[in-house]
């Protein structure tokens, strides 16, 4: 007898289960329900919607119902809503939202993947204002694009500087609104660290945007909003993107099992506490890989595997299931930042035992055009230098970087492993030693105490403790801006004027970007120094550090010019 | 007492190995001999200072001899060249170039980076005329450059489709000369495969080259060369670009071991059959970590960490060898082409047994301005289905799925285990599902006979014998252009119209780009068909692997009308 499968939610993760389904089972009969007007949009690309990269939002819109039926012989039930599951009697009771009707559907085997909310605080004033907009599906972006637009809005708040709200505010400045970011933490894009988020805020604040950090919003008006510093920011139109929670409502009504996340607790196979019901996407629980915890990963690519392993189980195929590590990658106007596995803030919360080296190398040759700095963060464990996880900004191809160390932690691999990945090279696409070779490379010279370090969030710190730091570039790099402070010794020079490097103290040594200062450091040590540290990152790197901060806080300068090349 | 180093060559490999010498030692005294005039030098930026992308010749040039000294404290003997080595007494003999004198110098350590030579066939009458010229070094690209513009050239025969065969031609085009790209084999870039070849032989034909495949140069002449055929190609400059031989003299007579390759015979370590000896870079017969043979890899990449490794062991320090599985990538035109591992025909001749899938996704998701195609062929072994080589080519980021597979395969991974790979994803950068993940789910799905695929090459033979074929596009679709003799019964209306497929015999499939027609076989095994067959690739790859031979042999077309997109 053939079975019948009922799937809520029609998007990735539903729409993804049900199309595998059918290709294991050319005679199930398959339902999907979805409480909106579409299945099958793409979320990921609404805010393009807003500068009209994206012109006509049905274009968001990927798959009709009428293409299900074609093509996969699958029903999909837009503007039905699923109200509840009886878990005994195995069925579902289901209402028609347009002829308000409702009806029980028998099943065999259900799929849960009702996706994830935007959170919209009870705690903030004037939420439930018109002109207050969360972001979820194309009806969402459309109803907020035609506000934007019929209203004559000039100035906008995205509150929410995670990859939507960062995704909005830069689609709102290609089409000419005033745009201020609100953030209640104290950095944009929570999976970069601290030190790497400065570079990407640059970026913001250089392209127009007022980016408010740390002041969370407590109040909205018609033509305002209010942070909790007293700030008032002007805004006709306010989009919430502070985040999501899973939609759980109905699993928990049917007595489903919940994680201490918060999502729908599954197994290997994602099935729920209930064996005939399964779950998938923003909806639940994962398992972190590296952290070995449970967590949630609301990401398409995860979703897209989840449903096929769901689909698998069903008709007793086995899956692999190795777990989540976390890869994504945004872009924000001439940048492209990109991540994977854990960052500082969650290796901490772990427990695990990690460094890190900052590494800013060439996305291509030099001599070729559009040659940039990549700024290549990788992190592995200690003692075992297992890679944990890596962050990578820069106008090129950073995202490449990052696919290879999520590749690498797949398989578990060490920071020696790494020196030997044999990558494909050409001056328009690569440097014969990479980034990922390079910083592994001098992860293991670290493991194997080679040379110490110390990172740019720390020079601040020296320099106001007048520590003795030698800058080691050239005497004309050192006249465009330098750290305020140090003394210029050229690496040209070093060996003949070690007289003036004391051996009784600590001695910090930068380049531009730490390389010229390695081979510093070396050679002092060869020399009978036993205290000397590179500056990881070096000027480029505090540069970078330092900028967006000293433009947007009031405090002393650790640097004479800033210097971003 | 400190060491003597001496390092012939001063490019990639001697460069480097001086470099982490210095970095290991600051006491020992280290000279590079190098017979030109540049230490140092971009090999691979050569081709673009013929089109202008590089200016100034000169900055080709990475470092200069005074450089070294300041920042390494290394001596770069320019216009120095190594006659002959005395493994005994631990000396060299050194030519002055300039002075005319020849001395001796002794050693602790030799490391040998002479490089590879490019061949000049004696053969080939002519080749020694004022106008044929290889490409090197700086010197060498200068000349011809200097040759062409102030003869006033036009005509350009570059001999050899290799990386820098096609290379020079493309700068060349961009430095309006008509060029003919003459190669002896029967296709370009001998790392693909054939199918993968035509993708990129149609870039070159589209933009103006004139392809001649299959046809070995024979006779050099003033302004025209003749070829094998009998054709006669105009040229007033000739570039010879048809491979390179190791640099292996000074060590053969100095009786080191020269391995099965040609090359000079290492170990481990790049120690020589002299303990005392040291070689790397081009010169040397490398391990393919995949065909479990000695093979020789002339690579930037490569070199690098052969110098890395030699300088280590003179120094005690232990190192990973995992051979070579040669990465590389080239741009041609607006298209790239990027690959790693084994082709087809190296795994054959390595009598490794293999199956491929051919995939046709999309480099990002497809709203987003300029997402285009991606050819993907993913090689793995049967049964195994260990990952032995990808190719990717498409005018997006492929170079980042070859290094992904690169990736992989130093850690040996499956096809199954790749699934589960999880990739960075944003609609600019990627699909939720991409190239990597969608090759390796098809493979998986082969090994585990889920279905039967037949590659475009095999279209051709299946079209002249009158197979059923049956193109599951929409009518539009199939409207625009389709193979003759296939009939359409869309998708949409395949389940309905199962009575115009015959039953017993085989039917093979295809759609645009083989994910619809995956389906489509799913269906119809669904409803009892036992032998139904996609062709991989389908429409778009018939295309793209038909149209070059369409365009440059007689022969009766497959295809109404192509289709590229």
């Amino acid at each position: 007898m053939s079975k019948k499968i009922l799937v809520v939610g029609g998007v990735a993760g539903g729409a993804g289960t049900a199309a595998r389904i059918r290709r294991l089972d050319e005679d199930a009969e398959i339902i999907m329900f979805e409480r909106g007007p579409h299945v099958s949009f793409s979320n990921c690309a609404l805010p393009y919607h807003l500068s009209g990269v994206v012109k006509d939002c049905d274009d968001l819109v990927l798959m009709c119902p009428s293409k299900f039926a074609e093509q996969y012989n699958i029903e999909a039930r837009v503007n039905n809503e699923v109200l509840s599951i009886n878990k005994e009697a195995k069925t579902v009771e289901v209402k028609d939202l347009i002829n308000d009707k409702v009806y029980t559907e028998k099943y065999d085997k259900l799929i849960l993947s009702p996706g994830a909310n935007p959170i919209k605080p009870k705690s903030i004033t004037g939420v439930d204002r018109d002109n207050v907009f969360t972001i979820r599906n194309v009806v969402d972006i459309d109803k907020l694009n035609k506000y934007v637009n019929s209203n004559n809005v000039k100035n906008v708040a995205v509150i929410g500087a995670g990859y939507i709200g960062v995704e909005i505010a830069e689609n709102f400045i290609h089409s000419n609104k005033n745009v201020a970011l609100v953030e209640a933490m104290d950095q944009v894009l929570q999976p970069l660290d601290f030190d790497m988020a400065q570079i990407l805020q640059k970026e913001l604040y250089d392209n127009g945007i007022n980016v408010v950090l740390a002041d969370p919003l407590t109040e909205i008006h018609s033509d305002h909003v209010v942070l909790k510093s007293g700030k008032k920011i002007k805004a006709e139109a306010i989009v919430l993107a502070i985040g999501v929670s899973p939609e759980t409502k109905l699993a928990k009504a049917a007595g489903l099992k919940i994680g201490e996340t918060g999502g729908i607790e599954v197994n290997h196979n994602y099935v729920t506490s209930d064996p005939n019901i399964y779950a998938v996407g923003d909806v639940i629980e994962v398992y972190s890989k590296i952290a070995r915890s449970k967590t949630r990963l609301p990401l398409a690519g995860p979703a897209q595997r989840q449903a096929r392993a769901a689909a698998n189980h069903i008709y007793n195929i086995p899956n692999r299931n190795n777990g989540v590590i976390g890869s994504s990658v945004i872009r924000a106007f001439d940048y492209n930042a990109a991540t994977t596995g854990l960052n500082e803030k969650q290796l901490k919360k772990a427990g695990i035992s990690y460094d890190f080296v900052y590494v800013i190398p060439m996305d291509k040759v030099g001599l070729m055009p559009d040659a940039n700095p990549i700024h290549f963060k990788l992190l592995y464990e200690v003692p075992t230098g297992k890679v944990l996880g890596a962050q990578a900004i820069g106008k090129g191809n950073v995202d490449k970087r990052i696919d290879i160390i999520a590749t690498a932690i797949l398989f578990e691999a060490t920071v020696e492993e790494l020196t030997e990945l044999e990558l494909a090279y050409a001056p328009l696409f690569s440097t014969p030693r990479n980034a990922v070779n390079q910083a592994s490379l001098v992860a293991t010279n670290l493991i194997n105490n080679r040379f110490k370090q110390v990172p740019v969030t720390k020079v601040r710190e020296l320099v106001e403790n007048d520590a003795f730091i030698v800058d080691v570039r050239e005497k004309d790099e050192y006249a465009q801006g330098h750290l305020i402070n140090s003394i210029n010794i050229p690496l040209s020079e070093l060996r003949e004027r070690t007289a003036e490097i004391p051996t009784d103290q600590p001695v910090y040594l930068h380049c531009r970007s730490a390389q010229r200062s390695y081979n510093a450091c070396l050679a002092l040590q060869g020399k009978g120094y036993e205290n000397v540290i590179n500056i990881s990152g070096s000027y480029l790197g505090i540069c970078c550090y330092e900028y967006f901060l000293d433009q947007t806080t009031e405090r002393a300068k650790i640097v004479t010019e800033y210097n971003f090349n």
